[in-house]
Order: structure tokens, then C-alpha cells, then sequence
């Protein structure tokens, strides 16, 4: 039999429930990933710990992240924590030999990030995979999107609208939470939201954003704590104005108060020739218009794909036509293409590198904002 | 100057304003149409036709039809009364040698139908014209549609399902009118709205129905009349199966009932290489799946048209692109095509043979209806 | 530790799959549970049926039923065979004293149904639990929907339009299947697809069909099968028009040879006070129509719910709102809903006496149809 | 018999069809407003304003506006030329004491546009009435939402989401026209599509905006002309973020190179209790969700509603419930309102002051973009 390998998730809340699910099912859709044992689920509460490891199906459960990460019997460290921790314990199981799955964001810093990408590098450099959860890449409506676009299928990219709106800050009386707090959560609807909606913005057109104008706002800057009134230091919403290499241009808005959304990541792409449009609450399908209707235009349209057929990215894994996916398989999927990296021995994506290209955007955004929106450069690397 | 054709419309009320109308704005929308004049509006009662002429842009009118189908100045004669006087004034009118538009149905009974058609063959001999008022078939998504089909875009059509679902009766309280009294009103869902449906699935298949089985229903039996409890005395929701002559099926539903719907015409033609969709309360915009989509099904899938572009049909004479069109639109369409049949010679579309026909299918469906839903076959013209 | 229920699976192709992926996960969505254990995988092909149990989870796989249906470490027996089988092994398991899953349709003829009916309330008797697989109860918004009729949201419910279409046969080149043959598949279209939407009308509505008109077709009547051309002896589509005790009208239009269609369950109910609407391919959302709006009806329209909050069905055991769910997950809540009628001593629905409404229902339909279309009524047991 | 008002229109081109299309049609579908006389139809080219008067029922034509403005029986002037000239000829016929109705823009400078206001106040102090054509306030759908959001049916505004997508100049190959340069059109998308976009933003919050950050960008630099390769002088498209007096966020985007969009203005508003979303293509709907769904969140989503029932602003005047409008009705709906206006002496809305306020939003978005998209207040009357 193949030898299995080991997997510790630290962190069990949404994410590591989320994360759990991925482990638990991946080998039984993708047979030709390497085995995966699912060895200890992670949390800093042992009582509650204990029951979510018997929950997900994690063969025990422990307290000591640092330890867990030296086991001979881990050989996958997934980080499911608030962001705060990241840096510290990606460092950590790189350090020691453990191929590293980071929730996004990467981490609550540029100069973290920029650490990891560096200890990242030098771990590949020893076989020591690394990976980053921006899990919509892995929505099959979304790879089709961005094989289509590579493909030229709607030339050249022009604008591209996309947003993220969910709405439950949306009511004043929500209370106050440690995601409303800056030295916790690092930063608002921009951080949480706006991260995946730049990768997107980036991954579908293949190039970098390297301009970007941004405005934030915090709607209810005081709400009910546990000890009464406190300042909401982050952000409720946020909208930039992104260019990227080639000249696209962007426009991107988050936030948690839009009332009646509750998961709604939207993306409109709009090249020279054709049209792409994608909701995240109707993930199964994508909107597709390509071409502009040839010597007339009497039939020409946007097409709905519902994206569940066989040759549709990893489809061939699931169901057959028509039996859609939730949002969860999004994160099988993602533990799939980490298994198959580890397996093949390549690097997987989206890295740590692409996760620290995502937070320069955001730096850049956060830096306009503090001036009154004029336009500001995002850092690349010195040998960009 | 081009001498112009004195229109004078019989009927005042909802159908009477419609086609108003579009005498008033045929010219102004299609130039290459022979001039009309709006010459005279009639209505039995005096006071309520004159202030309804004036408003409606009519130069005088008149209460007694039978002097008005007679006069010089009058060249088309356009049927607006409700059904039960149709035959009556169409025959007059075409023995007159007046042009004569009717609005469906064509009359309340097979017989009267039948009788009115040989009175429009005849007429034509003497070069007079006559059409009925299938507006719908002047929505230029349908026509586009119906082109679709023609040039075999979705292949050979085998399912049809075709409903025109409306609410006004829903309410039990909703009171007693002409309308759902058979002496007055023939027929219920089925003859208002299922002749609509049958026209189109008829003429979006270009090929005649030749069987049916049908089910009526008036869930609300009793209503308030001005003089106290009344029986509602025709159907209030009509299903029928329709057996065309190529073999294809297609499923009817109608209904007054359907809370929510206000105007629900929908039609979903499946073709063995694609499929076509429409939806009146949608009427600028056509759904078509055409081909299976090659090699892979990877970009498959059906095609919102927005119905507006110059080359769709009729277009050309009112807006750019996306500057919809509206349900009266399709009237105004109806007077340029009779009147473009009128200046070349030839006999317009739909006839009132084509109006017999959708009848003849309604009598089978009624048919059927007494039979406890036993398939017959609809009556044909003994040289089909 | 509590005791585990140890579970056979009998069946490992596409609902083998299905079901495996729901034993895999029900504890870890639904913690209340009685914990299960995956015994046994069983096919009739060794060598796959090993592959299949090790890729799905299961301890180990074995090829003869009727010893596994013994095993003492075996408490349910889930049947995914074809229908052909069904009556066997589930006699024999209820006689052996395990709980039993059937896929549906619960038999090949209503025959062996009735039989199969009555060993299940024998065994209820002893506390042995039995269910059928309609799957799509357990859709959270087709729930909502049932519970928001049952409690006159949308007040008496006179209209259901339902269809099941989907077009993997539109392609007159697809070649011949068992499931194309009358011996092996016992029906087509109306069988695979009407038996949901039989059991879905009665199931919203809370009341039973009691009269049928059917009308069958094949459209391609010859295929390529591995000998050559051969008949394809089921249909490949039907419709039905049913009334229910209470006199609601449903009709029904199920397709293979719907192009473009992928699975596509669609239903309206239109109740004297509301409607409500579903489409499986956007299987999270529900469209709601509840009153008819007040005393005007400026804001009156359908609602668009996304049917991801916690105090919807089931969802509390999932992801937070927004985060969609896919087809599979309703086989986890429909073994989480069988496990949870084990643990509490009740039957678990639907039972087998409801597989046996539904395929009396789809026996009238065939009976019509071979009566011309003439209404039948649906046979009912003699107390009912 | 009632005087009628005799209209004059300058301008023949698509403006000037659709203004005359409401002149012809509005004592019809509005019985109690003053009579219209379509005296005559003004345009620099002889023969072709004569033909084009014909076509749409003008009684004559002519060429030299200075003479018109000035002529006893033309008592309404409706300028419908390019932004240019509209100073000139709205100056002139204000002091002729004619009524003035002017398209957007008002005007192409600020500077022109604030000499205007000036002078239609002065004449409005002599019961001279003067409104610009923002038509897509008369929107049935577009007038409800604002009146909701008056009434408070979505609580506080926070967010909007507007755009405003076409795509004639998506492709690279479309000629050069006047329209792109700036010293003919005075602004590109920004100015024709932007302004309805910022007009709208005011009307539906009936608040203004009182900062802006503004992007402009050409994506195709030069076009083919009549003598070869020219610049391109104006935007191909605009971003815009704007703050409201109350605070809320209104992001702009505007574009002629959307590939797929025809005609396309959608808005969504985010209150703290709802929601309200619009689509000119579906221009007879209107998406409300109002309330955030009470004790539960069961039946909570957004309601669509179909803007044709009685009760619906100006609904009354046209057809029965589903059966929807066009684009050129809410230019009759226009000509009511102002007829109206002149009727009982009042003020009509929108006025010359509303356009004037818009065109200094737009002056400021292209001050911002010029200044790499700083913030930028938007300039204000000394006694606002």
C-alpha cells in the first residue's frame, strides 16, 4: 500500500471545518492523489478541539501547535487560524520539512509575507511544497474562465468589474467582534473580501494589477462590545480603481453592508471581443460571450454554461451533467492540486509568492486611500 | 401626394386604444408604408366614442357600424368588438370591398370561422384584403425565432411547452363579468389565451397541429354578479398535448389563475440540435441554445439575444440597440405589415384561413375535454 | 464510545458513488447522529468493486449480497442496484433484520412494490426501519417550500407545472443502453425522471394523486446497440396531467431529449395566494411569491431566496449563508435523516408505502397513455 | 375647444425622432394634459427635415431656428441638438418667452450651462417653464424606486453600485466620428452616458453628490476617419466615486467598449433595511427587497417586480398589468409631465438647475482625473 500522508489542520472553526471536509474526501474523488491520513486537528481549546477532531473525522486531537508541527507522523501542515498567526507558524513547519497549506490572507503584513515567501523559496529549494487557499480558483466556472481568457477566446482584456457584497454587518446592531478590531484582524471588508477578488483579478488575466486608487469607509464606527460602546477600527467597505501590466483597468468593490448579498462575488471581464461574467451565489455557471456575432449580429449573446460536463476543470471527478457542486468542493479540489504538487514534485499555485502579490495590491489600496485617492504604484519586486 | 386609406376601427376599449395606436404611429415608424388617415373610431355608446376618438388622434366617429363599413372615405375596416360580433361586421365589410383586419378570435364558432374565411377568399379574388391580429406573432424575438427554426438552427423541433399564464381571476373575490359567461364570451383561458398559444406553436413550427387532448378547469365556480351569485360558466385554466403534423409535441397550458403571472406568454421550443425560449414579459429578448456545442461542451449553452439590432426583424424602422420595444409596439408592426400587403397586392399574414385553423384546434381541444381527455384528431379542410 | 452502525453498500456506479460520498460524511455534518461505520462496498465484479470500496471509503468490498445482508457487523443495507434487484435484496435484508435504503424506483412493477411494502411494515413491526431514496426532498429550498405550503403561505394550491428535462438522448447517434430497453429498465423517461416529480407534486402538497391522463413518446425509435440497430422499447419522454384529492391540477412533461437541458427539476405551485417556483440547476434558491399584495400591489413580486441561512432546512449543520450546496449533499441529509429515524424508534420517510403511491401514480400514467389518453384513476389501497 | 400648445422641435437625428414620437402620442395616453400642436421640425438640412416632418407628423418643416423661436404659434421649443448649440437657441427662445425643453447635457461648459439656469430662472419669474430631458427619470420602474426609497422602504442609502455599459466602439475597426471629438462632443462616455448615471444618482437618494474621485481612460487612441488615422479626443470610459451630502458611496463605471452590453444601465442601492436593483434592458422591472426579513430570514430575498400594475407611477395611462413598455415611452411620459407643469403653472423637474449640478459633478470627476484621481469637492451654489 502507499504510504499515507499525514495531515495536521490548526484551527477549527469555519475554515478548519471547511478544511476537515477537503481532507476527509479528497482521495474518494481524485483516486489518483497520494493517500492522505488524517492525523490531528489542532486548536487551542482542548475540550472543544477533542469534539470537533471526533466530528471531522481526525484520527486525535492536540493543543500545541509546535509540536505538532515536529511530528514524523505530520507530513502536511494546513493553517486555518486568524491571520496573526500565520507567519509564525508557516515559519515554523517550513522549517521543519512540512509541506504548508496558509488560509488566505498570508499574512497580516507585507514585511510577514515577504518573510514567508522567502522561507517558502528556500524550502522549495528542498522539496518543501507550500500553498496558499484562495480556494475560488479552484470554482470550475472560474478555471474555465480563465482557460478561456488565455485562450483569447474574448481578446483582449479592457475593464473588468468585480465585487464582493455580503451583508451581515449590514445591521447597526450587530456587535462588535474581534474581525472589527485592526491589531486582530489587520484590516476590514478589504482584507477579508478584497484579497480573493484581487487574486481573481489577477489570476483570470494572467498579469499583475501595478496601479491603484482606493477609498475606505466604515459606515457604524461604534458598536456594542462587551464592555459597551467600542470603535470599529477597520474598514466596512472598500473600492479601488486597479490597472494592471497590460493596461486593464478594474474596478473593485467590497464590502459587508450590502444588504440582501450574502456571499456575492460577482466578475464581469470585458475584452475586444467577447464577455465574461461570473456570480459566486450561481457557482455552477459562467456567462460566456464570445466572438461579436460575426457578419450579423442576429444571434448574439451572452451563454449561460451551467459548468458541470466532463471536460469541464476536474468535473470529470464528481458528478455528470447538470448535478452541480457547492462551495465546498471548492476546497477538495484545492487539496487535490496540493496532493498532485506534492506528488509530481512541483510547485503548487496559487504560492506564497502570489499570496504576498495580493497584499502588495492591498498595501497600495490602503496607501491611496490615506491620500485622499490619488493614484499610487504597488511594490513589485526588485527583479520584476 | 400618395392618396391615404381611411382607416375606420370598430370597438373603443383595451384592443380599440391598441390598435389606435398603431394607425397612429405606422407611418412615423415605417415611411415606406402607405399613408393612412385616422378617419373614424366606432362605439355604441355616443358620448364615451367621441371623447375616445378625439384622444386617440380619430377625426370624427360614429355608433353605427353598418353605415361606416359603407362609406367612400373608409378603405380599411379594423374589428375590435368582442368575438360574437365578428362574422357580422367582417362580412359586411368584405362585401363592401373594404380591407379588413379582425382581431382573434376570428369568430365565436367553428361555423362562423368558416363562413368568414370563403367571404376572405372571395374578397381577395376582387383584390381586398384581410388579416387577423395575432400581434404576437409580430414580437421581433418570436420572428426571429420562427426564422431560427425555418433554417433549421435547432434541427428538427420534438417538445414544445408553450403556457400564457396571467392572475387577474385568482382572487375567488375577484366579481363576475361578460367575460366568463359563455353566451357572451364563447370560451374562457382556453379561446383568450390558449389561441395565442396555438397560433405560435403553429407558426413557430410552420406546420398545423393535428391532434389533441385537452382538460378545462373553472376552479372558482361561483363569482359575484351585479345581481348576486353567478356560475362562472367557461374554464379559468386549459391544459392540452398537440400532436403536430411532423410528429413533434407540444404541451399547453393556460390560465388566469397563476398568481403572480401578469402576462406570462412562454414558450420553450426543443429541437434535436437546440432549443429556443421566450418570455412576453421579457419581449426583447430571445434565449437560443444552437448546435450541441462541437467537439466538447465546454462553451455550450443557451444565448440571451437581446432582440434589438438593426438586422433582427422590424428593427431597422424604431431604435439602436438596446432601446427596447414594448408590448404595443407589436400592433404598430401589425398595421405596417397589412398595409405592406395592401400596397404590393398580396394577402397578408396571418389569414383568416390561419385563424379557422387555431380555431378548429380549440374546438379538438374542447373536444377532448368532454371525452375525459381522449385524444382527437382536429378537423381539416377536405383538400389538405 | 457509542456503538457504530455498520453499513452495506449494494451498488457502486454512479449512486454507489452518491450514497458512499453520504456515509463518508454524515457525522461530521450532523453530530447528533448515531456514528457509522462504512462495512462493506458490494458489486457483482470483483477487481472494481475493490477499487471502488478502497477510493470510497469502505473497509472492505464483497460480491455476494446475500451473505453481507447476513453479517452481523452490517445494521443497514443500502440499495443502489438497478430496480430489477431491489424487491430481492430488500426482503432479504428486512428478513434478516437491517434497516434498508432503497434507491428509488422501489421496484420494477408495482407487484413486487406492494410486496416489498408489506415487508417493510411487518419488519417496522420488530423495529426494523425502512426508506426510498427520493433524494430531492432533502433539497433545503424543496423543504422550505413544502413547509411554507403546509403552513397557506401561498393559500389553496390549484396549478403545479412541473418537468424534469434533461437531453442526454437528443442525440439520435447516442447509442443503445440497458436503460433504453423495457426487461432491464422497466420504463424510461417517465420512470427515471417522473418518479421524482410524482413523488415531489405529492410530497409539496401533502396530498396524494388520484387521477392520471399520460401521453408517451419515442422519438428515436432505433438505436445502435452492440449488435447493430435495436428497438428502443421504453420512452423517451411523457406527459401527464394528474389532479390530487383536493382537486389541484399538476401537470408534468418529463425529457431525455431536452437539448441544453442538463437536470433541470423545475416546479411552479401556484397556490389562490402565492407561488413558489424551483430549478434544480440553481438548487440553492427559491423563488417565493407569498400574498398578493395588499391593499396595492406597487411592491408585489417573486422573491428570489437564497436558501443558505441557518434557520432554513438543514442548513445549520453546514456553511455560513451565501455558501452554496450542491447536489450531493442532499444524500447526506437524506442517510442523516434515516439515521436519525433509527435512533429515535420512528419511521423514516419517504417509506416504502410512499415508493408505492408513486409508482401506482406513474402505472396509471402508462395506462392511459395506452387508452388514447383517456383519465385514469389512480389505484388506492382498499382502507384508503 | 381647449388652445393647443404649438411645439417646435430642433433637431431631427435620433432625438429628434424619439422627442417627436412623444409629441404625436401624449394627448392620447394623456387625456388631461393641454392639446400639442406639432407645428414644426427644424434642421439644417432642407430636404431632409421635410422628409423627416413628414415621416413624423409635423405639419412643417424648417431651417432657420432663430425665426422659429420667435414665431406666434410655436409656444413649446424642444431642442434636440448637440450640446453645442443648446445655450444659443435655449437663451433665445427663453427671452422669446417660449416654454424650453433642452436634451442632456444642458449645455457643454459649466460656464454656458450656469448662463442658462440664470436665465430660466428670470423667465420662470414670467411664467416661463424650462426642463431638461433626463428621461430615464420617467422610467416607471426608476420613478418607484425613488419613491420607495423616499418613504424609507430600505432605510439609510449606504452604497450604489451604477453603471452605464454599451458597446458600439468595442471594436478597434468602428470609424471615427464626431462623438470622439472633443471639441464637437465636449466629453465622451463620460458626459453622454455619465450624466444620466449622476442624475439618476441624485434623483433616486434626492440628495447631491459633494466629492469626487474620477478615472477617465481611451482604449483605442486613434480611429479611421475620412482622411486617414485621427485621435481620439474623449473617453472611451469613466470611473467615478462619489459621496453623497448624507455620506453614502455611489462607485460610477461608464463605458462604450463593454462587448455585449447594448444599452445598459443598471443601479443597485444598498440601504441599512434593503435593497432596490434596476436594469434599462429589462426596463419594466424592478428588484426590491425591502426589510432584512424579520424574526427569521426564512422568506427573505429580493422581490422582482414587474412595473406595470395600475397603481405604478404613470402605469394608468397605457395598458393592462404585463403588458410592458418600451424606451420611447418615457419620453411621452416626459412631454406629460412637462405639459403638466406648464398647465398649472408650476415648475417642471428635471430643470435646468438639476442639469447644471450634474454637469459639475462630471466637471469634477475630469478635474480629479486629471490630478491622478485625488478627491475633488464638487462646486456649489455661494447659497446652497
Amino acid at each position: 500500500m502507499t504510504e499515507q500522508l499525514g495531515v495536521a489542520v490548526i484551527g477549527y472553526s469555519f475554515m478548519g471545518k471547511a478544511h476537515s471536509n477537503a481532507w476527509r474526501n479528497v482521495n474518494a474523488f481524485f483516486p489518483d492523489t497520494p493517500p492522505v491520513r488524517q492525523q490531528v486537528l489542532v486548536g487551542r481549546d482542548a475540550s472543544a478541539v477533542k469534539g470537533a477532531a471526533a466530528q471531522y473525522g481526525w484520527a486525535e486531537s492536540a493543543t500545541d501547535w509546535t509540536s505538532v508541527v515536529a511530528r514524523d507522523d505530520v507530513d502536511i501542515v494546513d493553517i486555518c487560524t486568524p491571520g496573526d498567526s500565520h507567519h509564525e507558524i508557516a515559519l515554523a513547519a517550513l522549517a521543519a520539512g512540512k509541506h504548508v497549506l496558509v488560509e488566505k490572507p498570508l499574512a497580516n503584513s507585507v514585511a510577514e509575507a515577504e518573510e514567508m515567501v522567502a522561507a517558502a523559496v528556500a524550502a522549495a529549494a528542498r522539496g518543501v511544497r507550500s500553498g496558499i487557499g484562495f480556494n475560488y480558483r479552484r470554482v470550475p466556472a472560474l478555471d474555465l474562465a480563465r482557460r478561456l481568457i488565455a485562450e483569447g477566446r474574448i481578446g483582449v482584456v479592457r475593464q473588468v468589474r468585480a465585487s464582493y457584497l455580503q451583508d451581515w454587518l449590514a445591521d447597526a446592531a450587530a456587535p462588535m467582534t474581534w474581525r472589527l478590531r485592526r491589531e486582530s484582524a489587520g484590516s476590514g471588508a478589504l482584507g477579508d473580501l478584497g484579497s480573493h477578488v484581487v487574486d481573481l483579478v489577477q489570476h483570470l488575466l494572467s498579469e499583475p494589477v501595478v496601479s491603484a486608487t482606493g477609498h475606505l469607509r466604515t459606515f457604524v464606527p461604534t458598536r456594542t462590545g462587551p464592555d459597551g460602546p467600542e470603535d470599529v477600527t477597520v474598514d466596512d467597505a472598500a473600492w479601488a480603481n486597479l490597472v494592471t501590466a497590460s493596461g486593464a483597468v478594474a474596478s473593485l468593490e467590497v464590502s459587508r453592508m450590502a444588504t440582501g448579498r450574502k456571499n456575492g462575488l460577482a466578475l464581469e471581464v470585458y475584452g475586444d471581443r467577447g464577455t465574461i461574467g461570473f456570480d459566486l451565489e450561481r457557482l455552477n455557471e459562467l456567462q460566456v460571450q464570445d466572438g461579436r456575432g460575426g457578419p450579423t449580429a442576429q444571434v448574439s449573446g451572452s451563454q449561460r454554461i451551467v459548468v458541470t460536463e466532463p471536460d469541464h476543470p476536474w468535473l470529470g471527478a464528481f458528478w455528470p451533467p447538470g448535478h452541480v457542486l457547492g462551495w465546498d468542493h471548492t476546497f477538495i479540489i484545492q487539496a487535490a492540486e496540493l496532493l498532485m504538487a506534492i506528488d509530481q514534485g512541483t510547485d503548487p499555485t496559487p504560492s506564497f509568492a502570489e499570496g504576498l502579490v495580493v497584499q502588495r495590491v492591498l498595501a497600495a489600496i490602503e496607501r491611496s486611500a490615506a491620500q485622499q485617492g490619488t493614484r499610487v504604484d504597488v511594490v513589485r519586486d526588485k527583479e520584476d
